[in-house]
C-alpha cells in the first residue's frame, strides 16, 4: 500500500492509500523522496483556490526522487535514475503556446495544482516533465531545484546585470533563492525582511538584510546607491506595503519584477512610473532551460539548498507541518520525507 | 512691446507685456510663430501644478518659430532659421543623466512648467534645446513636432515591431500620434475612445477606433487577435477605467506602456500582470533622437500634422482657448498663433 497526502477541504489535509496504477504510454513512475511544502500549497490548504482545485486533491510539486517504473513509448530514462519534475503540461495549440510561451499556456495543467501532486509514495507523470539531477546530488537539496528554478525565472525576467543593486522585497524562501541567484548573476544585493529568523538566515548566507519595521529602507536604499535608487526590485511579499517599497526604492529606469501573487488589484503609485520611466516585470513559473540551469546551482553550492531547509517531517506529519507553517514561525523550508513509511521502513 | 500669455493663479490668465533682454551667452532669442495647448498646460491652468509652477508663468512647450537674435558663444545657428524646441534642461551630474538618461535629470528643468515658456512673441532659450526644421515645413506644422517626439518616444519605449497589433486607449492629440507611429512602425492599430468627434478623425485618418461606452472592448481584441490578446497597449486616457483596459486586453508577455499623467495611485490588476508575464512600461517625454524622428515624420506627411489641428486663435484670445479646451468640446489640437499682433499687423 502506498500513501498520499491529500487535500480534502478548506484546512483539513489527511493521508489515504493512493491509486498505483501501472505508467501508460509516455509516463513513468517515480518514488517521490523528498517534496517541499510551498506558499502556494498553503494557499490551497487555506481554502483560497478551491475553484481551481478537485477535492480529494494531493499536493505537491518541489519534489526530488527516483524512477520506479517507465511506461511504454518512454525512452532514455531507466529505473534507479534520480530526477526533478517541472510540473507543467501544455496545450501547444494556444496562442501563447504557439508564441513559445509555453510555460504560461492559456490552459496550462499545473501538476500539483490542477493534477495530483507529488506529495505521495508513487507518482506517475509524463516522462516530458523530467529533469534529470546528478546522482552525487542528495535528495534532499534536489527537492531545491523547482523553487531555485523559480528564481532563475525571475532574475532572468528581471535582466539582472553584473555590477547592479538589488533590492529584494520578501526574505522567504523564494525571496532568498532570488537573492542568491542574483548574487550569482554579478549583483549587489539587499534583502528586506519582517522576521528576524529569517533575516538571520539571509545573513548566514553572506546577504544583507533590512528590517523594513525599524528602518527607513528608502533611505537607506537612497545613501546606498549614492541617491541613485536600485536597478532592479524583487517584489516577493505579496504585501501592499511590498509593493509601495520595491516601487519607491528603484532609481531612474530600474525594473521592478513581481513575484508575489496579488490575487486582488493593488494601489500602484503610476506617476513614480512614469517620472522615473520604471518597468513593471510579471513573472510566473519557468521553462526548461531555468530548471536546467537551477539543477546547476544547487549541484554547485551556488544555492546552498540545504541551508534553507528548516525541518524534514515524515509523510504521515504532513498535516501537522502545514499547521505548522501557517502559523508562521521560525520556518523556511519544510520537506516531506515520502520515502519512509509512517512505521518507519523504505517503501 | 511683446505679449505673453501668463498663468496667473488657477483658471485666470493674462496677456502682458515681457522681458525681452538681449540673449546672453549660449542663448538664442526666438520668434514663436505657433505654440500648442497642451494637457499639461491645462493642468496648470486648473491650478493642479501650483506646487510646482511660479505664477505668474509664460506657458507654452509646443512651439514652432524662426530665429530672431543669437547670443554671444553660439555656433550654427542664424537670425531667420526655423527651429522648435526640445523644452529641456539638465544637470548632467545627477545619477539620471550619469547614466545617460538626460531626459528624466533627477533635478530636470522642463522649460514652459519650470520656466518661461514659449507662449510670447520674443522666448530666449539655450541654443542647446534648438531643433532645426526644414526651410519647406509650414510652421503651423512645425509645432506638432513637440507632442510627436512623445508618440516617438512612447512608441519606442514599448518597443512596437512590425505586425503586431496595438491598442490606444485614449484617442487625443498623443494617442491620435502614437496610433500614426505605431501604424508607421508596421503595426496594426485600433484607438479606443470616446469622444465621437475624436474617433471620427481617427478614422479619417484611416486608423479605426472603438466606442468603449458602446463596445465591449476586450471582447473585440480577443476576436481581433483569435483569441491570443493584444501584443502591445498605450494607455493614454488618464482614466482608471482606461488601465483597466489596457491591462485586459494584452495577450502573454504583453506591453503596457503608460503615457497619460496619473496624479494618484490606481488600482491595478497585478494578478493579471502575474498571469499573462505582462511588461508595464513608464515613458516620459523624449531625448534628441526621438524629436529628430519627429521632424521627419512631420515633414515627409507620415503625420498628417495640419489635420489635428483643429483652430488657430490670436495670443489675445489664448485665455479663451484654454477656457474652451476645458469645457471639453470636440477639438483636437489649438495652435496660438504669436506671430500675430492683437491688432493684426505681424511683429
Amino acid at each position: 500500500m502506498t500513501l498520499a497526502v491529500r487535500y480534502t477541504s478548506a484546512r483539513t489535509l489527511d493521508t489515504a492509500p493512493a491509486n498505483t496504477a501501472a505508467p501508460g504510454p509516455g509516463e513513468v513512475e517515480l518514488a517521490p523522496s523528498y517534496v517541499g511544502i510551498c506558499g502556494t500549497d498553503l494557499h490551497i490548504f487555506h481554502g483560497d483556490m478551491d475553484a481551481r482545485v478537485s477535492a480529494p486533491a494531493v499536493l505537491g510539486h518541489e519534489m526530488a526522487g527516483r524512477i520506479v517504473r517507465v511506461g511504454p513509448d518512454v525512452e532514455g530514462w531507466q529505473p534507479g535514475a534520480a530526477v526533478t519534475v517541472m510540473p507543467l503540461r501544455w496545450d501547444s495549440t494556444c496562442p501563447a503556446c504557439r508564441a513559445g510561451h509555453q510555460h504560461i499556456c492559456q490552459h496550462l495543467d499545473f501538476i500539483g495544482i490542477d493534477s495530483p501532486g507529488a506529495m505521495q509514495q508513487r507518482w506517475t507523470v509524463p516522462a516530458s516533465t523530467l529533469v534529470r539531477l546528478p546522482d552525487s546530488l542528495p535528495l534532499e537539496r534536489g527537492a531545491l531545484v523547482e523553487p531555485t528554478a523559480v528564481a532563475v525565472h525571475d532574475v532572468g525576467r528581471a535582466g539582472v546585470r553584473d555590477g547592479e543593486k538589488v533590492v529584494v522585497v520578501g526574505g522567504g524562501p523564494v525571496g532568498v533563492l532570488i537573492a542568491l541567484v542574483a548574487r550569482a548573476a554579478g549583483a549587489d544585493v539587499r534583502v528586506v525582511e519582517l522576521s528576524a529568523h529569517r533575516r538571520l538566515l539571509a545573513e548566514e548566507l553572506g546577504l544583507t538584510a533590512w528590517d523594513p519595521a525599524a528602518a527607513d529602507v528608502p533611505g537607506l536604499v537612497r545613501q546606498w546607491t549614492g541617491d541613485a535608487g536600485a536597478d532592479v526590485a524583487f517584489e516577493v511579499s505579496g504585501a501592499a506595503g511590498g509593493v509601495d517599497t520595491a516601487v519607491e526604492v528603484l532609481g531612474v529606469r530600474g525594473r521592478l519584477c513581481l513575484v508575489a501573487i496579488h490575487p486582488r488589484p493593488r494601489e500602484i503609485n503610476l506617476h513614480r512610473f512614469f517620472w522615473r520611466e520604471l518597468t513593471l516585470v510579471g513573472a510566473r513559473l519557468y521553462d526548461r532551460s531555468d530548471f536546467e540551469r537551477a539543477v546547476a546551482l544547487v549541484a554547485d553550492g551556488t544555492i546552498p539548498a540545504e541551508r534553507l531547509i528548516s525541518r524534514v517531517v515524515p509523510l504521515s506529519e504532513a498535516p501537522a507541518a502545514f499547521e505548522a507553517l501557517e502559523s508562521g514561525g521560525d520556518v523556511m523550508k519544510i520537506l516531506v520525507d515520502c520515502a519512509t513509511d509512517p512505521t518507519g521502513a523504505a517503501v
